[in-house]
């Protein structure tokens, strides 16, 4: 970190500063400017994160971080891309990977036909919502663990696995015991439990960027399931918070080449809960796609106008084969492939 | 809800509609401008929230709510404004009321100082985290109970009733064993499986806006608690996530009037963790009280630049004393008491 | 529009609503539901803004536009997706155009040298900055005329049409009198004399979208230079402000879906300063194409580290070389054109 | 500024930082990290922006800047108070100023009405806009110089002095031979040949935020006023946006102290067009006046569902008076006079 003084900083101020950086085990090195003292304290400040108490000092003007704050998460630490294995489908590798599936898991018939129907188009994961966090109470909350079971059927028949959310520490056994990858939502990005709970689980996450998280306390949420022991995150980015209302949230694809920059592990892409619109969903879905992202998580329901939650934004089994049919071409165009 | 037609829609489209309102159990009610023909749907939307889907329905522009969705935490289910008694002291009535204390509970010392300090100079309630979500795992995470063991040592001396923050829907027991007031925190402002489990609870809860939550999001995860049986929710306003980067985050203290206008619940603002710096949080205080609003949370430590966690926003004893003698005169000003 | 009532509003209060609303040419049309009075206001709101006035009137709750506030940019009027003719160069229809070059015109051997580099890779008009927008005013502010004659001399060399910003009312005519295309920067995208001033231009208006504008607010600044006659606008989007920093502004690609279902005027896309770091333009310009846009403006400069202005984001010649050659192959992809 | 080069970078890429840093007039020192080299460049970087550049260059991580970016506006070059005299109405000083009248001027009787009631409240500067920028091209655009004319009718009977907008560099003699403090609206924040025109005129500048714009940002738009000579300039802070809706925009009242620890200059407030709604003007008003701000900028229309613009958001007189009678009382609290 690097510890920029007042102008008018007094010695003992910066006396008393580099005394406190030495007692936090970093070596300090001064630099006097034209107008102001910059301290540069060496040593690994993510460890250590107390460095920043420092602004509580007199004479000192602000603390300002040099290093990324993520470890494990970090190209730095790990070079190569991380490539997971879900039950036989590679994530991460040469082939973009789709998955697909009703928001919500609502009856058998409806599973059963979702599941066939994306199968087919192309989709190499299943995903639903058992557990389902609504923004109203009154609002259906998911199936629970009967919806589990439909899931579970679905893969029985189509041999996709399973993709679905778990929302609270105490329904992460239960998740795992169906489930082949954990999905944590945007809600519980910053659900720290939750992450270290999944974190100690052997099955891959599917973790979702907080609606308001920076990219960076996006991969601080990896990192702490990481440090928990479990090394397969699957990243993805699934709109922001931001004034625009034409969209549900605003998309920021530009997530999609930092990510890669920045990290190592999978990007995938939502584009159903950001566009909120189907209609905006395919031309998502291929920018997602030519940015550089992994796979994408597709919503896609055989009767949309009577989907118990999010049916504005769901694919028709016709729509989502449309979107698929391009998607082979413009993954190919960037020498990958989709199928 | 209103249903807008594009402005081409045949009417088989319309009849469709028309024909799912009542499947839905609602009433429509036709109007057809110059342009486009537009469906109200009477019926209670709040409590049959599905009326949403009918947006992917063909010929449908977008669908429109009318009602706000919250009901219990509305004026209009509950004209009179909401006061509770914690362990003596009312919070919603006619005094403005200060909770203070550390970010996090570090050590015995530490929080005696603190507590005997924020009474001495006005606050009735001691705030201290012993449960601490932190953007970093490398970050001090809590005392946890130990923590908790403190507050309650602190209690006994100075008398304040503790508000402390409870994270995970497994501790919920454990901490209201000990604490006064459960605090739910930013990032568990829609961490539904929590909401739910403090609502079954019989302590009062006190709920922080999340921070890319809007007022009405804020309002239905207050909802959540509500509708589980626990009438005793305090609103906070804490800041909210935007482009500015002076402050940690924005305090949105419009939201206080807002919030009074629409709920009879209590409002308090945190005007600590939205600034980031010490020297902000005076003003912003006395400005939420000018603003309205039924109290403040407000961090104060003896040493910030010791802090484990956010010194550079807590207030010094002093500073908190000053804070404190000018927010008697504001609080008269505009007709309350703030002692 | 949609006027609703409180729900305690009397008989007098609505009947006074339903007079205004007559008075202001309107046809009411009441509704009761089970709990709100809601009253239709039947008429062209768009022409004749006025209504949103009533929510001043006694028990109004609030009050609720249905039709879109654009008339001229909107598809409604204009089925026809609309194609502009630049000096040859077709705008809006089956090749996607790419405009490029430094971001400040500084030299002429920068220009040359640009100009020539981008010719030979494929782009179809020359864009460069003689009257800079800069957030300080101690930054290079721009050549001004002497820019525009060097512009002139480059279009003389390559044929490439000049694209080029105008900052105020009284520089269009000079500005016209050189370049192909007016830009109106993100910083104007509200400067109303500026827009109704290039809407009296014959040259077409490269209109980029405010960094805080919402679409609506977009196409209603299109519509400022429309109404003022001039149908040549070509939409931009270039990135708006949110509380990520990662990126200088987020690119909000799902704008170009919804422009292309909202607008029959051809839409580009900005990578350069949306993305702020040159390493992160061309994953985000063939993403843009991918999702449907009819162009990129993109920064080239030969030797970023000396640019007088934005170095980190432009390419490079070679950079630039390449993303065009991937740029090639996403378009056909989708069933469009490149070169 | 700090240049933090990348964990890999090699000495000659270090070298080349050095060799360009002394090129640009800067003297590097380098400081060497367990991890990474970081060179700071000592220099005044305000005067020579240059430095960013080298973000451009092979193995620069990313460049920080240390110093802020304004010197005008910075309490650094001035210590003292801003105190500027409106035709004897001291802004800045101990007294809170009330400037308040309709959003648009549309009739001789509003007018005057409006100007008589708010000076009977204590008001001491007349609003009023001529020139009005609307999001519409459809919308009411002001009555101009006749507008202009009906101020200074005001101004005669009431004898307060008149803030009004002015729109484009060619309207800044025409509006400052009417007016006494020409104001900058949002819309126009960086609007860069503007801010030079007023920067040269004698008459004092009322400044008001960008909706989009950083604290800096703002800072720097007064420093284009500063430099060019005009050292009376108000800050009025005025709503940012955000992703909340229930109100028009989100009132940052924390930049009131921002603002007040960075700059000299004197900080106002805009309750009115922030809220959206006439209900919360009266709190915002009192909470900005309790954070430090040195006046506000008020809306009021005797008959508000008349008013051709922005008439949800107007006070009528009595509400206005009201508000006055606890302003009053607020700015005493904290030690200021409001009459």
């Amino acid at each position: 970190m690097i510890v920029v003084m007042k102008a008018g900083a007094t010695e003992d101020e910066v006396g008393a500063v580099i005394g406190r950086i030495k007692d936090l085990g970093f070596t300090p090195h001064v630099s006097q400017g034209v107008e102001r003292c910059v301290i540069g304290c060496i040593g690994d400040e993510r460890t250590k994160p107390r460095l920043q108490s420092l602004e509580a000092m007199a004479g000192v003007e602000n603390v300002v971080p040099i290093l990324k704050p993520y470890k494990l998460a970090s190209r730095q630490v790990k070079m190569t891309r991380t490539v997971l294995n879900v039950d036989g489908v590679q994530i991460g590798g040469d082939h973009v990977v789709v998955a697909a599936g009703p928001c919500s898991v609502e009856t058998r018939e409806q599973v059963m036909e979702t599941a066939v129907a994306v199968q087919s188009s192309g989709a190499k994961l299943l995903r639903g919502g058992a557990f389902k966090p609504r923004s109203s109470p009154y609002s259906f909350q998911g199936m629970g663990e009967d919806g589990l079971k439909l899931l579970v059927e679905a893969k029985a028949v189509t041999g996709l696995p399973i993709v679905t959310e778990v929302m609270a520490p105490e329904d992460v056994d239960l998740v795992a015991s169906h489930a082949d990858v954990l999905q944590i939502g945007t809600r519980n990005a910053q659900n720290f439990p939750l992450l270290k709970r999944v974190g100690k689980s052997t099955k891959p996450v599917f973790l979702k960027r907080g609606m308001a998280s920076t990219i960076q306390e996006f991969l601080m949420a990896a990192e702490y399931i990481l440090t928990e022991g479990n090394p397969n995150v699957i990243l993805c980015e699934r709109g922001i918070r931001t004034f625009e209302t034409a969209t549900r949230f605003t998309l920021d694809l530009s997530a999609v080449p930092v990510l890669k920059e920045e990290s190592h592990l999978p990007v995938f892409v939502d584009p159903s809960h950001s566009s909120g619109h189907w209609r905006y969903v395919a031309p998502m879905a291929l920018a997602a796609i030519a940015a550089g992202a992994d796979g994408l998580l597709v919503e896609v329901h055989p009767r949309p106008a009577e989907a118990l939650c999010d049916g504005p934004q769901a694919l028709k089994p016709d729509t989502f084969q449309a979107m698929m049919d391009s998607l082979v071409k413009v993954a190919e165009a960037i020498g990958r492939k989709a199928l």
